[in-house]
């Protein structure tokens, strides 16, 4: 079972400007190969089909917490993809109403992405940057747990690679902050998998970290982050379970050579997270509606019912 | 952000036979149009891309904490292909080493969907009874609010007919109580975005309800959950947020005229649910992998060092 | 413009046992790279971005007058896969309000195809005969006219390969007729795109006909069409317009060698075709309804109205 | 069966410039999820499939008839994107044998759908506006008449905020004609479909229209077709079939609030319509030909044969 | 540039039964994620994308070459596939001219990939074992050595266990041959991307294989292959090009643990393989046609003429 | 089985500037469905799957041998899209450790196809120019010769009317010699397949060529290689294999009107080719690596010990 939080494992600035393709190539971390869809769908699959799970505790417990984590990625991400859609909040955004027959929403057209307009008004859906579906093709679950932990490695480190390019493509703090926070989690995942794999098969595979063989410290957005020593920690993500990842995270590893030093640690729960930007409207959008101010109206009365 | 708690909603019995082309059905509900991840991505890209959330809260909050619920309704799917195509417990199940030679997979061959057990040795990805994937083309998050409950609800109802109909094809418990509980909890969420609707424009589309028009007392594995007030129940899915969901349901709503009456309650945290089943290894899959023995040793020392 | 007319463009005689592997066969004719989908979609959409049509007239207005028969095609095909997945008309088949509880469905399960049962109740998609999706890569349409017609000639012969392949898997006779009455009108098309590259280009190429090289004679469901002179004919399937396909099909061009000889001739209108069969109800399938007689009870009320 | 007619079911201006972007974005409404080929094809699907066509007259009608008038829909949009990508007709179009090692082709490099150009030479195809194929994911054919009509009307309420949307990113009055007509045409549809289930079901589910909340009086395109009262008629698109939509779409039934009133109409046969514009040839593209002097010259003996 | 050798890379023995479903489990290690079009088309891509190639020889050139033998391995399991649907030689099997009216074809009904039957009358297309096509998302080409080769690492390791499960359905001859002999050069495919990757990384990654953890000795097919050395052996599968691969594949790095020991050695050229069987013709399948008797004279004479 | 040699089939001068459009316009050519990977697939199967081959070796031998030089066209296309992405060589190109923070890849975002650069570095993929994957539909092996030969004649016209189009596109050189030298040897593929069906139909086919009309003539690109003959040769691209098209292709057998004048010849081996181009890395990309400089050194290290 899965709960949510009303809240997003980091906070991101609103953007400064409307910045649909920079929108589309955060698409790449969404809906690509490597992308978030495609971490959460393998940890998710893998650990639904995990055998022996209990034999295999600190092995299945490490896959199925990751898990929890992705699905917040994927919200990260996709909430990174419509505030840059969006652009700035206007003052009057929620008002509706307007004329749409001078043809408002022309600058769409030439997205890079225009369905993205045109389907969803500027929301984000599992595509990568090219506008193609995610799919099963992007998930592997061979049931081996050596074969599907070498996979994650792999996976994580082709993640890294995609969310460096996609950073250097960015120059709205939205998008750079979004690739800061992902660059920092997703190499404690690599990481993670690389001391899952060592413990299994001796193969001190994490000495191929960082690949690419470039430190975060490279990155301005990183640093908070690993000032705060997030590079360390795997959060349980869950109320009272998978405490056995300890076995593979902590117990005297230490972060990696490149990386503010220190030990590894797994904390209870999850990251104090940040603030979910709140979306404006967009009449041209029918987005929430075309004049939602009835609507908001009836939610208020409903919402007041329910304290 | 999500959480993940290591229980199933409800609890599965182990199947009495190795039946995988119950299993091949029961994907239908896991990656078809109207499945489970279907209802997952529109729910949770919907929340995602709401517009005006703050405004819009009571909507908000439905939207976002039946995603919760969906992803477990996908772990729960899940687990009911991979234990039909495990088949019962066998006490010597997890030891390995065993003679490949002799074609001891023959029989896979000719399962309707044969790439489960070659590809993921029997467990569960993303693709629809037929082996296609599941794919963007089964998320609609337009942003209009209106749109967006109306397909909600059409979908609910897409999907109980597609679990009736499963229903019909399986002779094994496990895949039963799959569709047993799935029936109660999808009329739960038709009957949510009914409500929604409802408030919104005034008409009372819960009146179509339900669809296809069969009770659920025609069901024997729903009788135990609408015995308990399952059908009248929604739950947070989450430790802190969604209250404003009362707004819609509860405040003297009630029960559908088929089932058994009460008022609707939206219940904090999650239902208690129930053991996620060990999945036996099995060395000809190399699942977890062909002589797991020392792994299984590994792990256990791990195990213990997290304690 | 399109009309409809309601009847098919020849009577299929009902199954006598339910097939829905044979109507899984059929698939490839409906939604295969070769099936009726493909020819509509090609002929359309080359009607639709045709070039010069006015001075091009007679090329033209084949291709587009083709385009309408193949609506039909894949009506035809359609019905077939329907009714052969539906088996022989049951005297009780409207009734409904079975009991669903002891697995009705449980034999379809195995049916090669489930999801045409799971999703559609029995009905036709546009998947081919491994449940593939038609889609726009099985379209031509350069807007060269030469390379178009050459496409088309090509795709009519490789649609005649994959019709001969599948009557000789057919036992059920409604999908027998369905494979001869296309194989009779598939000639044709082929036929017509060779005389009209011969105009063209001055190459003979209607001398390769017929591929695969067997004659119609040795098909018995082909003979009453033969008979009639089926193979002779183009149909306007307009009321006013097209006649210029005249200059291409008629003046003095014939049958081809292995058919019974004769003119070719441009009819005026739509063969006279066949009652479309009225599928029988199945509760199991909630298809209409779980208990209908309510239903049929208002629909029956609507129609005296419409009176 | 299908018959064609030559015309087009309005006629549409020619556009005063070349405008591949607003022509890919018209393929939104051509080959997206809610888009013309979506209309066609659950509608066919689900006539072909229906169950107790003969209990249920008027429902059957209502979708069999609807299914014809979506090709001329299909058709419409087609020439619409045909046309934006051809541009302006130009006195010696029609000339061939340019120069070609001078890039004449370069500026399509950077249309966003520059296949459009590369492989069908301005053409139109069933793709969405990101190139991505119409598939069978678009096709609900559940066989279920509440849930194939919700369906339906879910359909045309998504479809309409599309339609609004690529509108609002229209300049050029071939597109924006387009988007008009198909409002109008939607939002009779929509209407029909709410109709329908509510002579079914009781739920006055019609008073959610318009959906999106805006009146068709706020475009421009939409007067004329308004002020004839298109709004309320439905044409049998048939010879002599289907007149049992009236129970459903007449009977004192009358337009919805928001537009001119009066009573819902079912009208004979097919509207006027308008003629098809004559797209010029492009000798860059090879379209008809390179230098397709000859080819017209054939062209026009066989015309005058075939008088 | 690639020269083609008309043989296969080892022999396969003639079924002796028509086994459809084995070969549609060979299908997955064609087109499968982990199949050969796979393994091909990361390292095709892979080569050509290669930067700094002067520079990085020794691992351009392993690449380069390997992409070489693995055309020959989309061949031998193309053959493979193409074998097991034709089954054993008749003697007269190459006559045509029979009688296609009695459903000769019937059995091809419940092939599990009936399309391979319908559409390529028995023969090999780039599908999975459920029938989804090969895609793009089976590549990947990041243009990083490391993330390249470490994927290509755990795409063999991937590869492997599909090879090992498929083997275990086969009971023909002919498929059990295709993997065995694939499980012989897939090991040396796995060590080979380990040993690179050690040599830029310094990880001894080859102390994971075996993965899965079966040597091959338990398998009889392979035995031949390894008595022969084939485990330590690359070849260079090039007239006089990417010898430097010697820089990684020899040099006193020896044979694995497992396996019969040895030093590895880069061999000129390409193995001696074995005769292409000569699939005999089938009437029913119009292949290669349904009296090929006068196409066989016109071959003779043709043959003739070139000698 | 199949050989590799380190060079491209013709040489490509290096672009004067990047150009990302241009290579995602040549994408077509290499991934579309009228593309290199297209003939390639077509080609390469109908080889495997080609029945009584000994009897019809001379058509065998075509197909077969042209496989392998269509394997060099997928080459040479992939690398003159990455050496367009790339763009001119760049002194200091091979260093490393560059500022990544100011978002040096920027302008990708703007690249119509920018996952090429986000997920390939600016290599290529077998998709189309909108990015869509190529796959099995665009593979047509139905075992029947004349349809298959049918087929590849259309091919060859149709991948004809595309390179033409690509071509009119580009105004680099590296794009335009791609395509120059394609049309050239694609016209001789197009020749050969109709030669091959007049050998067995009697139908002059290749009288239809060229298809587009117009003659090789006009385009600079192609002078030298007509110049030199190569539009009359086919080249075994076998060191000992295929000798038997001779039979098809020589023995009198003229060049097409529009083209210099001379026998067809059947040439042993390859031809001369050109030198592959050595792609600089790029540090943005992480290509080969974020600092290569160790790697290049170990490189040089194995590159002396292979010698």
């Amino acid at each position: 079972m899965f709960m949510r939080i009303d809240r997003l494992q980091t906070e991101l600035p609103v953007p400064k400007r409307q910045d649909p393709n920079a929108a589309a190539a955060l698409q790449e971390l969404l809906g690509g190969k490597y992308g978030e869809m495609s971490t959460l769908g393998n940890y998710m699959f893998q650990s639904f089909n995990f055998r022996s799970k209990s034999k295999l505790r600190p092995f299945y417990s490490l896959v199925a917490s990751i898990t929890a984590e992705e699905i917040g990625h994927v919200e990260l991400v996709s909430n990174g993809v419509a505030m840059l859609n969006a652009g700035p909040d206007k003052p009057d955004g929620e008002l509706g109403g307007q004329d749409i027959s001078d043809a408002p929403y022309e600058p769409m057209q030439d997205a890079r992405l225009a369905a993205a307009f045109l389907s969803n008004g500027g929301g984000a859906t599992p595509v990568n940057s090219n506008g193609a579906s995610w799919n099963v093709d992007m998930v592997t679950t061979t049931g081996n747990v050596v074969i599907d932990l070498l996979h994650n490695f792999h996976l994580e480190c082709g993640a890294r690679i995609h969310k460096l390019r996609v950073y250097e493509t960015m120059t709205e703090p939205t998008g750079r902050e979004v690739c800061g926070y992902l660059l920092v989690r997703g190499s404690v995942h690599a990481h993670a998998y690389a001391l899952a794999l060592k413990k299994i098969t001796g193969v001190a595979i994490e000495k191929m970290l960082p690949t690419p063989n470039i430190n975060l410290d490279k990155i301005p957005e990183c640093q908070k982050y690993l000032a705060e020593g997030v590079h360390r920690r795997l959060y349980r993500f869950s109320p009272d379970d998978y405490s056995e990842i300890a076995g593979i995270w902590a117990n005297g590893e230490v972060a990696l050579p490149g990386d503010p030093p220190g030990e590894l640690e797994l904390v209870d729960g999850v990251p104090e997270g940040g603030r979910i930007h709140d979306l404006m409207g967009d009449a041209r959008a029918f987005s929430p509606e075309y004049a939602p101010e009835e609507m908001f109206e009836i939610a208020s009365k409903l919402y007041k019912k329910s304290r």
